[in-house]
């Protein structure tokens, strides 16, 4: 692991300085450092120490990719780091994250134990998403996490018939719909009542936001079926987007595609972290049985 | 306030010391004390300093019950007490309760405001209950959170047919179904997916637990109504269970009735304090605008 | 009930047509009709048989205003018509609403029933809702079913502190949030995961929409309460929608005052359907015992 | 497929009929049939047109056993057919089952179509489940469904630690755990707010039932996994229940082993039927577009 590159959340003045101490440390570790021309200003990087170059192409030729922000850093980079196939690390700025599980704290640790080869890649699956438009196809798209279509803001709601391999589905009315991964599970998807997908399970959470039909649940479903949704109505207004980062209008008679992407996203783990520790710590589980913390709502526990 | 009963939770070592403690201070202030038996001889009080009388009579001339403990003894408590319409103040072990709100390191100062005149009675519902059986009658019972009918270990389900003053309401195969009071909200209806409801509603909550029809939902209703239950569907081994403490056998053809009870149990608050910060604190709700805790699932949080 | 005022949904052909065919009856049964001039010329009323006035002014004079539409045509009309005091009665076209309850095929003989003295009239709690927002107050408006405030497409979420009569009730990041009457808690609410509330009930429920804290359920609060909150972050495209139909855009420091109108609306109900009737049959609720629709989710019903 | 076994469900006189007319049909086919000793009685059926055998050996030697009645009987049936290997056909009396497809109207032409080949068989996951008990491992039972662990009546909650492979998962408190198939995420877990997970998924669900940390929710893990979950506290009365049809005591200290079996049940489907299609029946979602049945508890959307 020679090259490394590293990506930081700009908006985050420690993730700004936590660059320009890595920086010098991969230096004196006598690693090649590439960081974004934004990212070198911020943090004052000589030109000695780092090379630059645009986001969209810092995972070229790199052996590693560090993302020095939180979870949304990590999302965003995974689009550019994606076609390099190179594996990424998350590091996050004192808040744990699904995909940033090390800690500044933790980070020289960590990486030392990395460069010693000790560490776990995970293979993540990611989806693309593109529309069917009678002017041809729209948009091509590479998601971690989510492809979400809304209705717009004065509509009453968006209709749209689901249908997985050409095989309709189900048709509902809803106040949107989120099409998900594995990684998405446990974000916007969880909030709208989803299940809790491990990453490792080769599926696609196909789930309705608010529907009206009281029945209608998120599906999982098998990951190399083509999923696609039509909006069935003409409302104004309505978006698609990706996860939650890029937005795009979508038209009457849009037809939206979703289907896992040939690549997937490689993500290094320490050997002794597991998916399931984060999961209680994100969602604050209780940690040990005995704890009364988080277990106790019901009052005759304390008879 | 001259008279003044304890409860004590007599599994909780904390609160047989609490009971001793209390005691010695409350006759520094000149005021009567009542204790049980089973905790004057846990707490080995001398008979100079409390009078002794049971649980079912603690309340009987008194002008104050303090209840040493947690929710659970409070619930057993209010029971008893009911009947004296005697106000009662929950003091908790460590651990904050809906109605236990008061610490044991705030207790003397707390009693002193008290004392002094210096807080809120409320008016809390209670709901009686009754089985209509073909021999009449059964049971006659106060529950201050629920009343909870569950199906059979071995039965596939419960099926019910509920009616508010003889009205059809619905009719649900479910593992069982939970009629609480506002104060019972926070209990097991929440966790069976019940809404919060202030204290201070009159209403009584419908929620099936578990139902098979997936559009069966907790329904709230006005608490003049009597609401009932019939079993119509023969299964061995159903349970009628009062606040989740005392449990008596259903048989085939049981019609449950409940209603608001005539009294309603007094409570008293500080003026401090109100019900949403104890719904907050409970909940693991955050607490201020800015904090992250608990408020960052979703990824994109951190872009 | 000599004076009675029609409200006709313009979009649907079936309503023109009863507009017309209701006029011509009244006629005949001797009763004054006011007709908006819209529904005049789409139904072809002659001058003789109807009364113009225009939507906002419908329900002055009467004794009584119709409503032929839907439940969105009866909550567009309920802001016309609370001012007048007058009460209302729906007729749907074919398809039961909450609050059409009477079809096409019944509406002549239940009208027969009302005139004849045979009908309920049952108030319906109203909210009003107003901006606080630096530069005064804006807009004042009378809802029946909701107040919600969304987020924009594009942010990643909308943060709000709600408070009641100044008391800090809860902040929660989510979608958006909803505060509705118990005539609102069938509508959006519902699907948001609200409880069903007895429209007989005197509160109001607060409901935010996919928050990211799992913890944050559904409250019903007080009836006498004021609820506000506060838009704590600055975020681009946020709107507060009333009853579904009007929409607001939203600023930095918005403060939304919602509390209960001092009016009600009276509406009209046979004595022989009561609102459980209607629950059932919106919700596809099991009728009776036996049935096995909708109730039989579960394989081992079938063992 | 010439020689055939039938599991009838002796308690549905339309399956014994149907049992005694499909043996019949299947004789002048020149099928050799096989069926249980109390079904030939209770349909009355000849020992010329009918072998008979016990239902644990019904599968043996066959190419074929259709199962006559509902979903219970079919989970029923997959027991003990599952160790022959041997594919499976449900016929339902006339409500559609997610097992038994094919109703008795259409049973003969679908026959029809199977001899002719015209079918796609199906693997179904099947869970094994074991006790480790001081004692020794105690039963060791197929499930197709879903294995549960409820607590007893008068518990207050069950507690318990669930573990993935060893690692550490989650500890929850309450009223049992589900751990389901995908054929049984339409079953118990669906009632219990799971997912619905498509039946090729390879994966196993772990949902706790009325769980008082709201933040506990649903997961689908891989399904090479070893699920166990071991009982922390000391409670009466708990029973593990499989597929909804037997119950064992749970003691002290017990720690539950579920993984997947290595065999799967073959289950027999028409090409011209897919899982969507039965899912939208069973959980009466609207069919198509344009249908509003089911589409519309709002009452805006009659605007």
């Amino acid at each position: 692991m020679n090259s490394i590159g590293l990506v930081t959340k700009l908006s985050d003045p420690m993730a700004i300085r936590a660059t320009s101490e890595l920086t010098e440390w991969l230096n004196k570790q006598h690693r090649r450092v590439t960081v974004t021309a934004e990212a070198a200003k911020a943090a004052n990087i000589s030109p000695k120490l780092a090379a630059i170059k645009p986001l969209e192409d810092i995972g070229e030729g790199q052996d590693l990719v560090i993302v020095l922000g939180g979870d949304g850093t990590f999302i965003g980079a995974a689009r550019d780091v994606l076609r390099w196939k190179v594996p990424v690390l998350g590091v996050n700025m004192g808040r744990l994250g699904f995909l940033t599980e090390v800690s500044y704290d933790e980070m020289y640790d960590n990486l030392k134990e990395v460069f010693a080869g000790h560490y776990n890649v995970e293979d993540r699956m990611m989806l693309t998403a593109f529309i069917r438009r009678e002017s041809g196809e729209v948009l091509s798209h590479h998601v971690l996490n989510d492809v979400v279509a809304h209705k717009g803001h004065l509509a009453r709601m968006m209709e749209f018939q689901v249908s997985i391999n050409g095989q309709h589905v189900f048709t509902s009315r809803a106040d949107g719909l989120i099409v998900a991964t594995p990684t998405g599970s446990t974000g916007y998807s969880l909030s709208a009542g989803g299940p809790i997908i491990h990453p490792r399970l080769d599926t696609i959470i196909i789930n309705p936001i608010c529907p009206h039909t009281l029945s209608n649940r998120p599906i999982a479903v098998p990951g190399d079926g083509q999923i696609s949704f039509r909006l069935t109505q003409n409302e104004p207004d309505r978006l698609l987007t990706l996860d939650g980062q890029t937005g795009v209008p979508l038209l009457d008679g849009d037809e939206i595609v979703i289907r896992k992407s040939d690549r997937s996203l490689r993500v290094i783990h320490s050997p002794d972290r597991n998916y399931y520790d984060i999961l209680r710590k994100k969602l604050h589980w209780a940690e040990t049985v005995g704890t009364k913390r988080d277990l106790s709502l019901r009052p005759a526990d304390d008879r």
